[in-house]
């Protein structure tokens, strides 16, 4: 069965869209830690990132910089923080938070409720500068 | 003024030391999230793991994929995790955090304290899967 993922790769659930190229894709977590945190999926299903063969995993890293670079960009933090946990959808992605401090990267925080519009004008903020 | 990663990798600042090759080096975190937690570190300063150069930040990626496996093996855990916040000290680094769930990979949670000894038989351990 196709993940969540997978699904929103395919156009079948919406999100809102960041970037993709053949064989990555990065759209906007629904619920997210901090404004503009954001997910990087390979297209292809593999549930564990270290499962990834070398070059995949590689060009996956190379693409999320390129998306880091452009939140940073668009979203006034002072970095982009990046977690794995690989328990929550079996089809392995990098989260991308922007942040101020190392507490906006604790995952017992209360998540950001965005409006769609801002969900919008945030993901085209973070295309512009890509 | 050399970073604590580099005086680590330095050897003026003693470690429980994982592995490296010529370019990256990786030991056990001194204050772990969970038996186990690595840091993967460039020998290279350089203080934003996303200001690495594509190549190097490639290698580093399929270096801390190698330490991740063997720590799979090592450590008893669902998943190998793995965190980059970048606001603690200005030297690149890769948090690997053995995880049995989410919560795990809380920032906010009391870190494990662990004897010299138990250190040293959990850098071993992670070792010999090498």
């Amino acid at each position: 069965m196709a993940t969540i993922f997978s699904k929103i790769i395919e156009g079948e659930i919406p999100c809102y869209k960041i970037a993709e190229d053949d064989r990555f894709f990065a759209f906007l977590d629904i619920n997210p830690m901090t404004k503009g945190h954001t997910l990087v999926v390979p297209k292809q299903e593999t549930d564990y990132i270290f499962d990834l063969d070398d070059a995949t995993l590689c060009e996956m890293i190379v693409f999320a910089k390129k998306i880091a670079k452009s939140i940073e960009n668009a979203v006034p933090c002072k970095r982009v923080g990046l977690m794995v946990i690989g328990l929550e959808v079996p089809h392995a992605h990098i989260h991308l938070i922007p942040i101020e401090k190392e507490g906006d990267m604790n995952l017992a925080n209360p998540r950001v409720k965005l409006t769609s519009h801002e969900f919008e004008e945030i993901a085209m903020n973070i295309r512009n500068k890509l």
